[in-house]
């Protein structure tokens, strides 16, 4: 297979950056068009991007200059677009891409809930993408979670199916980086955790839902959260209490979730086989041990415990710029050319 | 009244100090006897414990030499001893103190879960000291609930007495204060998080029952717990979610709270009235805001809602070194006081 | 004497925050004017400016209507202006008030190295307020130093009289409050450090000659920094290598700091005698513990030792929004108070 | 050129777990012994160890007996020996095993300042490894520097050897892993920095003199350090300022810095080439950022400038617990390998 051409809206931001390093040698996907806000247009991406990751910016790209977000633009052959653009201004965009005839994966908000667009993770819901089928016009969107979203889905997908979960209490302690940039100011972070103030705890109790049930049909359990975020760099770690059907033991929680392979996208080159990590430690996971797991896809879990109240209980800890973002764009790619979407 | 004389145990440790500090001009009581491990016993005071709060150590405690845990050396006069020691060494020394006639009131957890040893928040459940007549011997020991046990007893006390807790599961974003000195390696705290290895999760299961209970016997709910370090210096916040009897609404939870005055308890010098501070932001508690609320003694309430799961679900925050340890045994030694248990 | 009323421009920022924040209960002055941006003008006090402090807004603020910065606007009586202004729009609002009448005692950088305006902080240079006679119009414009010039040159005052500074090399440490609110990204500083961005280094180059020398000729030796931001909250910690006239010893220069009054500034109430406080343990000065050192307003010095490079070096700590900024407009008041400058 | 078997004492600290890591796939070496302290020998590596880096210990090392430090349970074959022991109790161990024939490449200070011991940085001084062939006894020992003299001295290198260093002043943001395992209290390093209280400064003033001088006579210019422990996980930044014969331009400086290749060093799979990596960002290089560069083994150099007091100045940053110790014993095991120590 020679490299499938995609573009990336929004490479300049903090998920864009992660997206361009991730697509860095990728087996399939080769970047041939970047595009970002009128600001960074026609600027050599080195200068229109401050590096913020480790390192610095890969030489091939820093020259390369950034288009502006116009489906004219885009050279001929690329059929799909992954989207890094901030929530403010993702839609309308994202609209004409799809209104172009392109397949966008994006990583706003703004289409999440919408009933036809699909809201996915490779190993949860490959099936949803039949929805793009539905979507008027040419081209259609597919969405990523939530960053606190996937981890929790991913971690609740082999017990629903197994079980059936009733319902959720979680709280997280997150990191910094899922703001974006310049996102939390220093002084609210540095030595303290704040309660988020944004959107978080209302994601966290309804995007499961619409991942972990029917294309038509979200899955219907009520989920109580309580989003803190904590002075980490990157990391999402979620402390979840589980009602099941059947009140199953830790120990079969436990088991049914180191022996999940994650199904078909155990075949894409971005997820991990298998995407849960069960760690024995009782300190563990912690960002600064566990982000980096499976290149940073996969999720660890820990301390699956029988819970008085709930059920069961456990940790699940994910990187939430790779698998909360970044690469959860790459990963719904390579499903959609899995599934024969960028064929000719 | 003239001050009454009390000595200290454990002097030279984090929880001592902050005692110390806090013991500082108090209305009612005098630091008679400083005394700390063999290692500290015949030192000055700034000598055998580093100062490690704000400033320096106070000029007149400098000077002063530590004494052994030896109830023999007790200046005359004084009948009540606040002990800080570490919990390893805790239970032989207190038993000595209160087989020699001594009031001892306990920060350590040895003593906690002892049926005859009282378990004592001044505004949840001062009655409980009845319980101090039943101890054998002339003394009797009185003991301090753990740091987040207290926030969580406090919060839920008028909600217990006014509905009936059913259950509760609970998160926790602790400082690292509460490990002591020198406490959690900062490899672990720095830019990260980690569940905690410790008993936390446990003590939290059971102390507030205890507390929220009869002298003879304890509430009757389950408490599930997950509590994580976070690199805070001072302040442990709590996500709070609750089952109360009745199902009252978020509003009637808010109300009761606020208007709670904390009993006989708010004629103590340490208790704050009202003992509950309500904030209505959203970003708040936080510990770089509300950790002195009260002088350190205030929980502070944030983020009464309506919870799909549970009924309804908080945030709590304390400051874990003051309300959580030293002021806990402070007030405690105050309530002593004022039901005439240090009357001659 | 009756208050002094005065008037506060940019009160909404952090510096402002900290500016009402040490006025309540000010001996001498009492807010009389609160003014910021359009964006806050007309709204109350507590909804146009989140507090950022410890604790709650102070009640008696929190329903105060914020006024524009109009000089028009300001109650008959107030000769003085505190201005917590933001540095870019700061110098054309501040020239007109000037040209109203009214002294301006502002923290913002674009007047501090203006020929006509003294940079002031009263332990150091009292008498550059005569430069502002030589202003013209009927109002003048007083600037309080930039908040790392500020201790360095607080400390470099007793050895510059009594020796003569040749040079400096400073390096500092500094807290993220001095970017303001939101001032750093926490991406950048939760686990790490950076060299700070701004002109930092530049102003610690200049600043403090400004200072030390006579109000018309500036000390004439070489200052070279290093500013790196660091992830604490409050507190800069500077450390200095300086070559001074006759080669002092170590302890000579130790004893000169200690024993330094601050002159004519020991009179007022937000200057604490001594400015210097020197500690002798090894760890310290830190923010953790030494912040908060005279109210904010003093500077703690430690490590006084002989350096083969330079001759003699030493670590000074100050709070940067308090010694650095809010109080040093304070303070500063105070001395155009203590000098007739507010008499009618 | 078959693996050459290599041993590991104080394999289970902080240091040891990094060189079991970089190990790992190593070109030239094999671990064919891991020794520790008497409490961890007998048990399974993981159990004895529990593993503080990123993800898990790995497979084939978690059930490997730890040996204890002996040299008579060594295998046949091994000729070398990388020590991370403890500094308190490095010197009497590492003597027996030199006494039993091996070449000991040390971690600890204990022998860094002997005579007879080479202090060697591949790219600086290689020849400085003719010392080993004067110690008494079949074996000998080579040291590592400090972590913050490593990158001192490598980045001083080349320029001592162009221009000549004639004073140095040096100031540090020092991570927290430099004090192993648990090393720092997390109580003195969340949301603040504090002094070094350690003998940091000492070791800077002396080992980059004996470094970069010949193997009989030291380097001879003062040095002044300031140490400061800053909330940061891994990665030393040092602030330098020096005087160097001729006061060549920053511009010159930098340029020699780029140019330079490492020498004989080059070849060693372990080094980097070049070794320092100039950055242009005016915020760089930092812990978050630059850690990394060169596999952790490549220093970072930014902001070269000149300076009014001193002539030039610079920022370099430094792995400290891979270029600054784990790294330095592998590169510096490589070197003898090189030069033939090895060979039969």
């Amino acid at each position: 297979m020679s490299a499938i051409p995609v573009g990336i809206l929004g490479a300049t931001g903090m998920v864009g950056q992660r997206m361009l390093h991730l697509l860095e040698g990728h087996p399939w996907f080769q970047v041939a068009f970047i595009a970002a806000s009128q600001r960074s247009a026609g600027r050599p991406y080195a200068e229109a991007a401050p590096w913020r990751l480790h390192g610095e910016c890969p030489g091939h790209l820093a020259g390369r200059i950034v288009s502006s977000c116009d489906p004219a633009l885009i050279p001929a052959g690329v059929k799909i677009i992954l989207s890094a653009l901030d929530g403010s201004v993702a839609g309308p965009i994202e609209e004409m891409f799809r209104a172009a005839g392109f397949l966008v994966v994006t990583n706003a908000s703004a289409w999440r809930m919408d009933p036809l667009v699909p809201l996915v993770i490779p190993e949860v819901n490959p099936d949803h993408t039949a929805l793009l089928h539905r979507q008027p016009g040419a081209g259609a969107i597919l969405a990523n979670p939530n960053c606190c979203a996937i981890p929790l889905a991913l971690a609740l997908a082999p017990l629903h199916r197994a079980f059936g979960v009733e319902a959720i209490t979680v709280s997280t302690w997150q990191a910094v980086s899922g703001a974006g940039y310049p996102g939390e100011s220093a002084w609210d972070m540095v030595g303290s955790v704040h309660p988020h103030a944004g959107k978080e705890e209302e994601k966290l109790a309804i995007e499961p839902l619409k991942i972990l049930g029917a294309p038509d049909a979200p899955a219907d359990f009520p989920i109580s959260a309580r989003c803190v975020r904590v002075p980490v760099a990157d990391g999402h770690l979620l402390g979840v209490h589980a009602r099941l059907t059947g009140a199953p033991s830790a120990a079969a929680v436990a088991r049914l979730m180191t022996d999940w392979d994650g199904g078909v996208a155990a075949e894409l080159p971005s997820c991990p086989t298998p995407p849960l990590r069960l760690t024995t430690r009782r300190d563990r996971p912690s960002p600064r041990f566990d982000i980096h797991a499976g290149g940073g896809m996969a999720v660890t879990i820990g301390r699956v415990e029988d819970c008085p109240v709930m059920g069961v209980k456990f940790y699940a800890l994910g990187h939430n710029t790779i698998r909360g973002a970044a690469g959860a764009a790459i990963a719904n790619a390579e499903l959609l050319c899995q599934q024969g979407f960028l064929a000719s």
